[in-house]
């Protein structure tokens, strides 16, 4: 077995609304930032030992479909590192 | 002036409790997976306009310093990309 850090990261899909980002993004605004856009997403390190860095990415996979993740509303993108 | 995508990943600084991802680990534990650790952090992702990439990170370093880290709990880290 290896150790691993596998990283999901959460986003929701395009097109879905984000009142969260929105107002981050005005308040930058009012706080005298130009910026065109902003996005935002979660991000979860997911330390675990595996036998190939394949399989730790296939078990961060299933975690992100079944908990990190809402399949209906988000994507999401795992990488996988030798810790 | 070019167009940038600025990525600002926020985390807790060290030692500081999570207890939402205590509470995410724990989640997956009773699904059945098996893991080590698991830390989350936030992500945010600026598009802007700057003069050079040493900008771009100069802004969203500010931007991070007022409004999305709170330095006191938060570390931060910027990366920039032409988008």
């Amino acid at each position: 077995m290896t150790a691993y850090t596998a990283t999901v990261e959460v986003r929701l899909k395009h097109g879905v609304l984000d009142p969260e980002a929105e107002t981050t993004g005005r308040a930058l605004e009012r706080l005298g930032f130009e910026l065109e856009d902003l996005r935002a997403a979660d991000l979860f390190e997911v330390d675990l030992d595996a036998e190939s860095a394949d399989g730790a990415a296939e078990r961060a996979g299933e975690m992100a479909e079944r908990l990190l993740a809402n399949p209906t509303i988000h994507d999401y993108e795992v990488t996988v590192e030798e810790r």
